[in-house]
């Protein structure tokens, strides 16, 4: 018995540290929380739920059925629906069909299911007044895409793993706690909880790493890997913040002209930064008119690195997307045409 | 017989596109290769033999009998000391018994044998005149580095990876070539090699991540796992070297005084600076003083970090290897005492 009120101790201080260090919650901030019914959103609950007085804050929960699993979603949205009434709180409820609408904007259902949250949570929290989403993720979240991430060879920013806080208003004060320590939680306030069992290409590779890679390398490699991978997350999320202010800067001062579709970078200033800046500069510049980073590798902004620098000027080098870079005597031109690239011809500056 | 003459291609191809990226080899230079025996180092030689009358390069060879596995190391020291003769290059033998030097310095095996290596590979280069040591590192050791590392959360300098050239005499051309590769030239040549058989501690697990997590990883999870690690060091390992310039100017700025066991930083300079910043300076500082950062952890760093920003002052914390670090009013101290910090007291300025 003694043991189980040591998990709730635990939870609230862990919690209240990392709502501390990140500074996530100012007192009658009005907190959104998004619940899917599942342990980790659910404890954030109990734990909002226990320290709103203490914080002077009011919550409301937001629920997204994606429509993805029938009925089994209905039922878990009246899961929530029910929870909400419980404790009184305001339950904000948005259907869609998650399918129906990644289909429609060639977008994979991951993406859609996000952009749909995402836009769910910030529309009520700007109709109901709400000053933060708060979100169920865990450490074990984090440490198992800082993995996944750099299997596929990402750099700062997916070593990251997901920030504790974004935009000021997204927070995620369960972000140091395991997983493992979630569900005895539940258990100690003898809570149920919904389980979420879509399998999306995604979630599928999330699974072999949690089920099958995690403990291969906490059972022979490393005990506390969760530990580590966090430790990584945590010095070079930082840091990459850091370079993105510097990034910021110095494209500022690289910066000679910009449209909506075209960036002008001067040459000179460009090719004299250190690798690491142009390349965060060249990536900063397709971003800017191509809207994101898809399809773009370090194979392609290695290469406008070297074009930069190329002796013969007039050279240019075509992207996905119809972006075509351009190198001229004094200027780098980065273009997002809007007709294909073959039908414009080389180079048309 | 054609796919055996492409292997050669192949080596020739990507390991002097490394050497021409990273400015590895100038004309009239005099290069020393590290040769263990082993495939890696014995295909590197084949590889500087066929190009040295095209990079003007003259070549010698140096080899360390670390007499860790006795009659075995003394035949692998022959094995190269008649490689050479073949190829009528001069020979330069060290053996020194790892163990007891080892054992003498309070160091790891391998940390003593790279000390002995590396001081072996200087003073050989000083006295005969070579412009620069070539090893034999190769993209798997580089891929395995960066997981191990990453394994036991690392931060951005292990994530970097094995540096292809290092201090400007350090050069690995082939560390853009995988171990493959290396056994398929090594067959086509018809070149003999020696197995190293030694198993410390960091080999074993080196060889576990080679032979159990890689097979894995490459089989379940991305079959160019090799490739994404080699990109997210080759992105980390420059932004990496570009932080460490910022960090060096920062640090003088912040400097206010330093003597050979003690670092002064203006307090309000360093508490005005980015995490990531603050985090680089509390380390650079506290190795000026101790030599190294062994046994100092995240946790001990941004325990500092609260220290500078704390309110009262006249406080302080004590670190491993008789470190202490003070706040006062306007300085961030960094002290290497050189009695035990309990005699001392708790603080002394």
């Amino acid at each position: 018995m003694n043991q189980n009120k040591d998990i709730e101790k635990k939870i609230i201080k862990t919690a209240s540290k990392t709502i501390l260090n990140h500074n996530m919650i100012s007192s009658n901030d009005s907190i959104l929380i998004g619940v899917s019914g599942g342990p980790d959103s659910v404890g954030l609950l109990l734990f909002l739920l226990k320290k709103k007085y203490e914080y002077l804050i009011t919550l409301g929960i937001a629920h997204i059925n994606h429509s993805l699993r029938g009925k089994e979603s209905d039922k878990d949205a009246r899961f929530v629906k029910t929870l909400a009434a419980k404790h009184n709180l305001p339950f904000f409820l948005k259907k869609k069909n998650v399918g129906d609408f990644a289909k429609k904007n060639h977008m994979s259902i991951e993406d859609a299911a996000r952009k749909i949250r995402y836009s769910f949570y910030k529309k009520i929290c700007e109709k109901k007044k709400y000053s933060k989403i708060a979100l169920g993720h865990n450490k074990d979240d984090n440490a198992e895409l800082v993995l996944m991430n750099l299997l596929r060879g990402s750099g700062a920013k997916g070593l990251s793993g997901i920030p504790p806080k974004r935009n000021s208003w997204i927070i995620r004060p369960f972000i140091e706690i395991t997983k493992q320590n979630i569900l005895e939680y539940l258990k100690f306030q003898n809570q149920k909880y919904v389980i979420d069992t879509s399998n999306t290409n995604k979630k599928f590779l999330r699974n072999r790493i949690r089920n099958h890679i995690f403990p291969i390398l906490k059972n022979k490699y490393n005990p506390a890997i969760i530990e580590s991978l966090t430790r990584t997350a945590q010095i070079i999320r930082e840091e990459n913040q850091w370079m993105e202010k510097q990034t910021e800067i110095c494209f500022n001062q690289a910066l000679k002209k910009k449209k909506h579709n075209e960036v002008q970078l001067y040459r000179k200033f460009f090719i004299n930064l250190k690798t690491a800046l142009k390349r965060r500069l060249a990536r900063k510049a397709i971003k800017e008119i191509k809207g994101n980073l898809k399809c773009i590798t370090l194979f392609h902004i290695d290469s406008i690195i070297k074009l930069a620098s190329s002796i013969t000027s007039g050279k240019s080098l075509d992207f996905p997307d119809q972006i075509r870079v351009i190198k001229t005597k004094k200027e780098l031109y980065f273009k997002k045409e809007f007709r294909s690239l073959r039908n414009i011809g080389k180079i048309k500056i």
